[in-house]
C-alpha cells in the first residue's frame, strides 16, 4: 500500500526551507536538478537547480513512511494546540503565525537567492490576511495540512473536485484521487461526495491530505433528510457543520447569498440554476416562502467557523450555466448579498472568499472581476473556469482554461479545475490528471501575467534547456514530465541535437546556434 | 478508397445556399437537425435546425463521388477562366466577385432568417478587401477550393499544418490528414513538407483540398540546393515560386521581413531564432553579408503573386521562441519592415497578411495586436498561438489556445493551430484532431467576444439541449460529437433525465426545472 502512494518526480529532490521568525518551520519544496550545458569544445557549464512550489507533501519525501491507516504526520499540531482564534484574528492583532511565515517562504520559492526582488514577506502575508484580501484555510483539526494562501497578490491556486456520487467510485479510489491531485499540483481538494459513506470517505481524505480540504455541507445535510428538500432545516445543517468542523474540513462552500426576493431573477434564463446547492436552497425558499436558513443563520455559521478557523467560501448558487446567462441580474444580485456577508464574516474574524462563475464569454470576464472586487471589498475570488464557449463538451477543460487564465490574470486567487468529463460524467484518474495540469497552466499563465516574483524562472530554465537540446531537462522542468517524454518517444528520436518536428536539416534552433559562429552550418 | 474519405456529421444535412448577385453560387453549409422538446404533459415543441459554417467541402455531400485520383470538382473554374487580376484589384475597382458574395453568404450563416442583425454583405466584403483589412486566398489555379475570407471583421479562421519531414509520414497519410483537418473545421491547410516528394505530395493535397493551401516555398528551395544555405539564391527561389503558383498554392509564407541590420538583435535572446525559414535566411544574410534575396526581390515576388492571385503571408522569421523573448527588439524591427512591405504589396494589388508569434505571456499580447495594426496598416494578422507559458510541453495546444483566444478577440484574423506534439515531434491523426478542435474553441471564443453576428446561436442551442437533457442534441451540436458521446457513455448512463455528474437526486438542472412548478420535486 505504501509504495503505491509514493510520489516521484524525475531528477528532483525534496528539500525543506527553514523559518526565521519560527525557526522550527520546515517548508517542503521540490528541487529540480539540471544537466550541464556542453558546448562544441566539450566544455561543461553547470545549470542551477530550479526550486519550485510543491503540493505533494510527505508523499514525495523518500524518508517518510506512508500508512494510509495512520494518516500523515500532524505537522501543525504544536502550532494549533490551545489555539482559540482564526488567522484573521491574529493578523489583525499584528501576530505573524507559523502558518503566515510558512506561506511566505513557500510563495517566494528562492527569489532571494536568485537576486529577484520580492514583496512577499511574513509581514506582507499578515497584512493581506488582516485586510481580508487573503485567506489561509487551515482548520485547527486538520493539522496534517501544509499551510497555503489564497489571495490576489500570491500565486494563483487551483482546486480539484473529487468525491463519489450515487453512480460511482469507492473510498480508496477517492483517497487515491486526492493524492493524485497533489502529485500534479492541486492546491486544495474539495470532497463533493454525495453517495454512501460520506463521513468515512471524508475522514480518510482528511487524514491523508497535505492540502486543505473543502466541502459543500448541504450535500451531506441533504442526504440526512433523504433528499427531501422541504425537510432541510437549520438544525440538520448545524449538526452537519459541527461534524465536519470536528473532522477538520478547512473550508465550507455555503450558498448563503441566495435571497428569496432574487430567485425569480433566474426565471428568464436559458439554463436556470445549475448549482446543486443553489437549486436545493432556491427550492427550499420557494417551498417555505421564507429566507433560507443559511442566510438567516449566517452569524451562527460564522460563530462555528471561528471556533475551528474554518474559512467560508460563499457559494454562487445563482451562477450562470451558459454563456447566454452570464453577468445577468440573478448572478449580480447574489454577488451583492455576498458583499454584505463578507463584512459580517470579517466582523467575527472569520476568513472568507467568494465563489464565481462558471460560464462567461471572454468580453464579459473583466466585469465579473471588477464587480467582485468592488462589491466584496477585496475578498479573494474563487472561480470555476469560466468556460468561454458552450459548444465543446469533452473539451471543457480547455474552454474553461481560457477563461481561468484571463480571470486569474485579472486577480482571481483560486481556480476550480474542470476536467474533460465536465457536463458528461465523473472524471477518472486520467481525467483528473488532465484537469489538474490544464489548470496549473492557467494559474501559471496568470502568475506570469501578474508578474509574480520568480514565476518566470521555470519558463526560462525550460526554454534554455529546449534551445540547448537538453531534452531530459525539458521534460523534468515541465508540468507533466511523463507525458512530455512519452510524446517525444513516439517520434522515435533519442536525444538528438535537432528538433524532432523539423528533422535534422531544417532545425531552426540548430541553424540559429550557428549564427555568428563561423558562417557555416 | 471513396468511402474512407467521406465525412459524416451526426443528424446533419449538407445544404447549399444560393447567391443573389451571382445566382449560380452554391454555398455549402451544414444543417444540424434537433429533436423536439417534450414537456411533462408529453407535448412536443420543435427545435429549429442550426445552420453552421462548414469546411468539409464535397466530402460531406452524400451525392458527390470522391475519387482522390481525379480530385474534387473545380467549382471556381467558370469564375477564374480568363481572369487576370487579384481579388484586391477587383475590390478596388468596385467589382463584387463571385468569391466575395460566396464568403458573405458563408460568414452570415443564416442570420437574416433568424432575425439577427448583420453587417456582412457582399459590398462590405468588397470594402474590407479593397482597404486591405481582409484577404481571400484563392489562386486561379486552385479552382477546387471554396472561397473563405481572412479579416478581423469576419469569423476567426484556423490553419492546420501538415506535411512530412525527413523523419516520417507518406503522401496518402498527408492527404488523409488534410481531409481530416477539413472534417474538424480547419479553414486552411499549410503543407510544410520538407522530405522527399514535396511536389507530388502538394499536388495530391491541392487537387483534393476544398480549403486554401499555403506553403513556405523556401523549404522546397532549400531542398533543391541540398540543404546548403549559402547556395540559395533568387533564381532557385523564383523557379520554386513559379512551380508552386502553377500548381495552385493559395498563399505563400515568405520571410522577407528579415533585414541584415536586424539579425544581431536576436543575439541577446534566450532562444535565438526559432523559425525555420527565419534561421535559413538569417544565416544566408550573414554568409553573404547582404540583404536577403527575399527582401531585395520583393517586388518581383509580388509580380508573380499578382499573376495567379496568390496571397502573401509575411513570415515572422524573428518571432520569439520563448515567453522570455516576447515583444523584443528583433521581433518588432521585423514587424516594422513588414509594414513597409505591406504597402508595396498593395501597390501591386497583391493580397497580404502578416504572421505573428509564437510565445507571448498574457500581459504582452495586446501590444502585439495594437502594434501590428498600426505598423501594418490594418492588414490581417495571422498568429501561431501564442503560447502563454513554456512549462507545459505535451499540453501546448492548451498553453497556446489561451493566447490564441485572447489575440483572436483583440482582432487577429487567423490562428495557426498547435497540437499536443508541439516541441516534441510530428502530430499523428489524433493529435491533428485535438489541435483543430482546440483551435476551433479559441476561434469561436474570440467570435463570441467580438460579437460576430449569429456566433452565439450554436452555444444557445447546445445550452438549451443540455438543460432539457436532450443528450443527443448536445452531442450533435458540439465541435466533436463523437468524443462528447464517447465520454458520456463512459459513465454508463443512457439518456437519463439527470446530469451524469451529480446523479439523480443531486441534479441541479432537474431541481431547477421544478422551480415555480408545484413546489414539489
Amino acid at each position: 500500500m505504501e509504495k503505491k502512494f509514493k510520489i516521484n518526480y524525475p531528477n528532483s529532490e525534496k528539500i525543506y526551507l527553514r523559518g526565521t521568525i519560527h525557526p522550527d518551520l520546515r517548508v517542503g519544496m521540490r528541487k529540480i536538478n539540471q544537466l550541464p550545458t556542453v558546448d562544441k569544445s566539450g566544455a561543461r557549464r553547470e545549470n542551477p537547480p530550479i526550486i519550485v512550489y510543491d503540493t505533494s507533501g510527505p508523499y514525495s519525501d523518500p524518508d517518510v513512511v506512508i500508512d494510509l491507516n495512520k494518516g500523515l504526520d500532524k505537522l501543525r499540531l504544536p502550532w494549533v494546540e490551545g489555539r482559540e482564534h482564526t488567522q484573521l484574528y491574529y493578523a489583525k492583532k499584528g501576530v505573524i503565525t507559523p502558518e503566515m511565515e510558512y506561506v511566505a517562504i513557500r510563495e517566494n520559492m528562492n527569489c532571494k537567492e536568485l537576486g529577484i526582488d520580492t514583496y512577499i514577506t511574513p509581514e506582507f502575508v499578515r497584512e493581506e490576511i488582516a485586510n481580508g484580501r487573503a485567506v489561509i484555510p487551515a482548520n485547527h483539526r486538520h493539522p496534517e495540512s501544509e499551510p497555503m494562501i489564497i489571495g490576489t497578490k500570491f500565486l494563483v491556486k487551483i482546486n480539484t473536485n473529487i468525491g463519489n456520487s450515487a453512480l460511482g467510485s469507492d473510498i480508496e479510489e477517492e483517497v487515491e484521487k486526492a493524492i493524485w491531485s497533489c502529485k500534479w499540483g492541486g492546491d486544495t481538494i474539495m470532497d463533493l461526495s454525495t453517495g454512501k459513506n460520506i463521513k468515512e470517505t471524508r475522514e480518510w481524505i482528511l487524514r491523508n491530505s497535505p492540502v486543505p480540504v473543502g466541502t459543500v455541507p448541504i450535500y451531506q445535510a441533504f442526504e440526512k433528510v433523504n433528499g427531501k428538500v422541504e425537510e432541510l432545516n437549520w438544525e440538520v445543517f448545524k449538526e452537519t457543520l459541527i461534524e465536519q468542523c470536528e473532522q477538520g474540513v478547512d473550508y465550507f462552500t455555503i450558498h448563503c447569498g441566495i435571497r428569496l426576493k432574487n430567485i425569480h431573477l433566474a426565471d428568464s434564463r436559458l439554463t436556470g440554476i445549475v448549482s446543486r446547492g443553489g437549486s436545493i436552497i432556491s427550492k427550499w425558499c420557494q417551498i417555505h416562502n421564507e429566507e433560507s436558513f443559511l442566510y438567516a443563520h449566517f452569524d451562527d455559521i460564522c460563530d462555528l467557523c471561528r471556533r475551528y478557523d474554518v474559512a467560508l467560501s460563499l457559494g454562487d448558487g445563482l451562477r450562470p450555466g451558459s454563456v447566454h446567462d452570464a453577468n445577468d441580474a440573478a448572478q449580480f444580485a447574489e454577488l451583492d448579498t455576498m458583499g454584505e456577508l463578507v463584512e459580517r464574516a470579517w466582523a467575527k474574524d472569520v476568513q472568507v472568499f467568494i465563489e464565481g462563475p462558471g460560464h462567461v464569454p471572454l468580453h464579459k470576464i473583466r466585469e465579473n472581476m471588477e464587480r467582485q472586487i468592488e462589491k466584496c471589498h477585496g475578498a479573494p475570488f474563487y472561480t470555476l473556469g469560466p468556460i468561454v464557449t458552450d459548444i465543446a463538451p469533452a473539451y471543457d477543460h480547455i474552454t474553461s482554461a481560457v477563461g481561468a487564465s484571463v480571470i486569474g490574470w485579472l486577480g482571481t486567487a483560486m481556480l476550480c479545475y474542470v476536467t474533460p468529463m465536465e457536463h458528461l460524467g465523473l472524471p477518472d484518474k486520467n481525467d483528473v490528471r488532465t484537469g489538474v495540469v490544464t489548470y496549473k497552466i492557467a494559474a501559471h499563465a496568470a502568475d506570469l501575467a501578474k508578474g509574480h516574483p520568480g514565476a518566470m524562472v521555470r519558463d526560462n530554465a525550460l526554454s534554455k534547456a529546449r534551445y540547448e537540446f537538453r531534452w531530459k531537462d525539458q521534460f523534468n522542468l515541465s508540468l507533466d514530465p511523463e507525458k512530455a517524454e512519452e510524446y517525444y518517444r513516439k517520434s522515435n528520436n533519442t536525444d538528438a541535437r535537432f528538433c524532432t518536428m523539423c528533422g535534422p536539416n531544417f532545425c531552426a534552433m540548430r541553424i540559429s546556434q550557428t549564427l555568428n559562429d563561423d558562417c557555416q552550418l
